[in-house]
């Protein structure tokens, strides 16, 4: 079955895909449509479907896969699929493969992540770490790292720190007098409030915590709570750790309630800086043509970016 | 005995002065003298010691009392007390009269703030209150609430909550959509975290949490450890007075994670800046004569106020 | 007669209102229709009226009361008012009650203004406040006290400067070395040049005289005059009242031309903000539903508030 | 006499000058000595007086003319006059030759002024004009445009002014839809309250007024109570000459609390900005030498400039 | 033949006009329609082509002149031109009638800046100047000296050149240290840049080189490829052109990598702003009626003008 | 012979140093005395040498070395180096061993940039990379980074580079979009114009290019005219390399006259982030003890960092 990227304006398609986001909206005078936000597990489209019946008939709901029928029109010079049918899809279609993933397998990634911590020398910061992934178990070899602006797909959260161990690595050979136990530790724990402050693995919203209080808030308490289980509660470790994951954002304007003040604290801030920005980038700059430029990105306020063509 | 307030430039003085600070410092030929700052429980003022031996031979130490002859020197228009010479103080002297202390009496505001207490509606959060209290006990009754810009004096703390109360008393009157026991609580414990950020009730400086972490941070950790004991972790109580904590100074860039999201934590922002600002003003106003301009003053960048001859 | 707060999506409903605002529009195809905000005197809602001829047959005009027919739609998740039948309103009907107005009545705020200028010891400032009020008389008592953020109804000028004198009376008792009758001149007069920024009290738009000058400089000119006529233009009292009307938005940023220099001028700025915000954000919280968010508020830039369950 | 531009470190000079200011110090030793302003009408130097009695015996004041003797050290880099000897004047010496003041002559300066004010061709705002001078009479002719920033001598406000006018010459040829007659009114009033705000002609220092309120504040209200005056007051002349002086410092942030919104107030606002910024850095320019740097430059933050070998 | 500025609302016209912008869009319904800018040489409107083969029939290209037949309707406040039909235009029109142009005659704009260039005393920048230009050739004297902000039509550039040479002219007079020769070569060459930042003289788009360099950096290296060529690439010339190409946006967050750090560059800045501002503001002025506002103005972020009844 | 670090307060100690920086004073006495920064090769001191002949006889200049007899005072908490004695050193010294240098030998450092320049795929990239570094030789390979930031000593611009390059192969690793030679290039002459910004390898200061232009626009027009001299200049990979250099410092505000638009352009930003903030940070921490805090540091405004106790 085409994949959405590979559909072109003018063309009648047929293909199954999950339904990622739906509203109810009304033309001008007054007639009902919806608008569907679909995905074959790598890009998402917008659809429109402008006889309401098709919807309401088929009580399409999101989270669900459907087979479609549609004709992609030019709209303000983007693709716009207008579906013509709907259709529950064969019982043997495997629903996860329509989820969103990493670009590295969720296994891959678990193990690297268990294989870093086993790296850290220091028993307290082990010790913290092993704990507060215990706590949310699966959501934190599952969860994406954020909404919208980067690694917003299953196992995002994972990759995301994968890639930052990976730069600490290199930090770590750099600028010798990192604490490697110390950077691994924190590059480990920075997000782990994000599994609180995102609703859910696939499509997720902000929880109600998550708009008050957001993830550094979030992670701070977590640790609070099991370094006084761990009885490690007074131990520098636990305050360097806190420190951590409290200017992780490197500014007070960024949502970080203090500055780094320890060398470790700098370089978490530096390459969480970049890998939030350059894992975002990399996909957009994948999926464009070279000599062209890419759509608006998120993550850089909507710009755009040309791709060289070299 | 005459107290700083009395005293002027040219006169030879004598008095009994409890040392806040003290420095040895070099003049460019190499000779040193020290620089003390001095108080009568109401002023500080500055002093040199143009005799090292003065100093060394009695042992001088800050958070001592001491008897003092000194003459008064006009320096770039202020004036400069030159110390003569250090004697012991009789010892039916009382050192505690020699620290600064609320205008209000500790035992009145510590009295008043349990009444408040006692006002709270809401059995978790006025179990909060008390649990967060008295895991700090006496501290929150005799702490300052800053170490310079305001409330920076034994009971500080305590006189900048009672005084919160107050205007929260009239907000609750006038916005009647506060929830009354929700403002309380969180003005109750919002600075909870300064018996950690700060070294101690006289002279204080930042301890290492608190260069780190900031009260902010500390406060919602120690809200964390205590609702876990609790078993309220999970309470919309909870969940309320953690985001007023977190969002009390109002913007990013004042050092808040978030910024205020429900009716209260908003009240309890402006009281907060209300309170903490003109509380500031207010004395140096009262030092300071009718037609001329105040000091400059730490909490307004050290601009200085006019005070108006009415 | 069903209040607008009593309405449902999808009932059909006959009403009484006031024509708030009404704007003719056209839809792509170029099909004229109408916009319209109405008022029952509390709530503000939106209406589409799609026959043209309903409105250009009954002369409909902003200010006025009808009698409607409509079905509420359901549009982008917000209620939309579809008008079928408009008529003229029985004679009987008393228009001004259709008038939005203070939460406390006129004739009580009046009266607690006039108390407080008799409060005023100092003789001077007592006759300004007076003439000042008496130079635009009834608009005075009148007026709201802005377009759209906040107080923006009918005594809304009045309503703030009570409010604002009550939060007075709470600062000059914790804060004894502001000065009584300076601070409550400041209050009684700070916003009197809204009388001339705004046009009316009903659905009231910036004069061109608000656009180039705005509220401050009017309101220094309208003293400035007033003192000339007294013959106090060189008293300390004027010159304290026109910086403190010059200063009372705080930061130049925000349209004060100089930043407080004397204490109560710093008190009417805390004051004036504290009112401000929490007088527009406690109607919106009393309108929503406990557990869920407001609708967006204007003054604090179309966010939300969560109101909590408690 | 030598001026203090052809003087060099090393030499032993005698001088007559004007104190510009003087201040009492002392040395970490206690011992005290004074600093002393002066100047010779052109330039203004730095110089120490280390024995007080020179300065106790000769009752030596700001604002008056002494015969010097001196050593020039160099210190910081910088020369230093050490004054060896203080001598009265001879009478026959004219101390306002000892006035700095503008580069071009105040007759000249005040004639074209006049000459402009009779090109106005608008009689409501000629008359304004004429009215507002009237009013501070040889205050306006005579005082400086600023206390250090630019124009910061005798007949400096009316240099400023006339220099303003002359680029506004330019800009209503090379923009033919601005108002000549409200542009020239505009330019010749906008700094007339610096007449309030500043002391005096010589060595001014802010008065109390300039403080609580500023020259945008004071003229609005010297312009209000003008027109009031001469019962123009609701004139639309009026209106548009407080908004320009409202306006003129172009943004909120550099304290006009409107910005411009009428061509005129555009115009009167990069007129002054490119007047107040060239003239303050045209002098410094001409004291250095070519391939060199100028001293630090009060009015672009104690930056300097760099003069080309061209 | 009319012309847009003379028409009016609910007028049929019928016009000759150049295509400027052409836009396939579609309605909610799916249906297609063409929007597009038409100008008469002076003005530019908005029309609509509900029946989309008007436009494929006739094959509709921007840059292009047609005969065009419409009804005006009123849109949201402004006028709608609703196109009925479009015919090939007459063989004898004047297609370059229909080009935007300077209010200035090209022939006296490109005569007055050769004057200019041959006032420059200094041979280094005399050559510079003249090389520069002559690489860009015509681009020079035909571009517009931006997209939309200002002086958006043809010979734009060098009216605005020219504008600022007469300002400059009054700078020189005004502030004698200004080097004439330098400020001139300054002026001539700040915006050659714009040659290959912009796509063309009508119509202009940003070029990928526009978009990825900007003209500052453009005109950069143009200068230092022609210094090199002309041998005079070390002298000090060159060094103050480079300078002063580097530094005319006066701020670092306006896009200039250096602030001005000599007299000459700072001039040029001042200029520069002036000219851009109220060249763009002046032609809003005029096309308005007296007491009325402007349409939006781009250059100052879509704010209006009041137009004073004077 | 001991090192800095190894001596202490109050002893007396003998020593040979280069003289970094050198500057005569005065006390408010009048009296000359010299302040001189002096290295070992390793650290900094600051020395005062109050009897000005020992200085003066010695004809002690910047960049020599000298054998010094000093007594070691403690000034402001701090070590300060009295000097009793200077005198000439044995011949046999190798003044060479007195420069700071990177901690990797500049041997290692060359030979892995030539080595990175070999893996440049793209022909165009690689030549313009040699022929850059042609143009400015040995200058490329020895000069420092900055004045004071980061890499502050010899061979500091390609330890900078090297760092850099190692973190770019991590990126390409993990961003497989990445142009592998494009960022290899753009590291590699990101920093080309600091040969002509900076006056030398040892204590360099900026020169007037430096300060005029800055090492951004100086790269530029290195670029400019070596593409010019290739032939290359409108080649694709010439325009991305100017856009890089161009927007290497990320944001207007930080003195790039573009943000970034091409991938490679942010990875470069990122990485140059990274590495001059670390490898600043990281020899302050080296030299601190732990749980003690790093003296102030500039590249961070002068903060401080705490070193863990870990």
């Amino acid at each position: 079955m085409k994949k959405f990227s590979e559909m072109k304006i003018g063309e009648d398609v047929v293909f199954n895909a999950l339904v990622e986001n739906l509203q109810k909206r009304f033309t001008p005078n007054k007639k009902a449509y919806y608008s569907l936000g679909l995905t074959d597990g790598e890009t998402i489209i917008d659809a429109r479907v402008w006889d309401e019946l098709l919807v309401d008939n088929n009580d399409v709901k999101p989270g669900c896969v459907y087979s479609f029928e549609a004709h992609i029109n030019e709209y303000a010079g983007k693709m716009q699929y207008v579906i013509r049918h709907i259709l529950p899809v064969d019982e043997t279609v495997d629903v996860s493969s329509f989820f969103r993933s990493a670009p590295l397998s969720g296994e891959f990634l678990k193990n690297s992540i268990k294989e870093y911590i086993q790296k850290i020398d220091n028993e307290i910061l082990k010790k913290i770490v092993i704990e507060l992934i215990a706590n949310v178990k699966d959501l934190y070899f599952e969860y994406p790292a954020a909404m919208s602006m980067h690694h917003n797909y299953q196992y995002g959260l994972i990759h995301h720190t994968f890639s930052m161990l990976r730069i600490a690595d290199t930090c770590i050979d750099l600028y010798p007098n990192i604490n490697k136990s110390l950077l691994y530790a924190g590059v480990l724990i920075h997000d782990v409030g994000k599994t609180k402050e995102l609703s859910g693995v696939h499509s997720p919203v902000y929880t109600q915590e998550g708009n008050l209080l957001g993830h550094i808030v979030i992670g701070l308490q977590m640790l609070a709570v099991a370094s006084e289980k761990l009885g490690v509660e007074e131990s520098e470790e636990v305050k360097m750790l806190q420190h951590m994951i409290a200017s992780h954002h490197g500014e007070l304007e960024w949502g970080s309630p203090k500055e780094p003040a320890i060398l470790e604290a700098y370089a978490l801030h530096y390459i969480d800086l970049m890998d939030s920005k350059l894992a975002a980038l990399n996909p957009e700059v994948g999926k464009a043509t070279k000599g062209a430029n890419t759509g608006p990105i998120g993550s850089i306020n909507r710009k755009t970016l040309y791709v060289p063509k070299l």
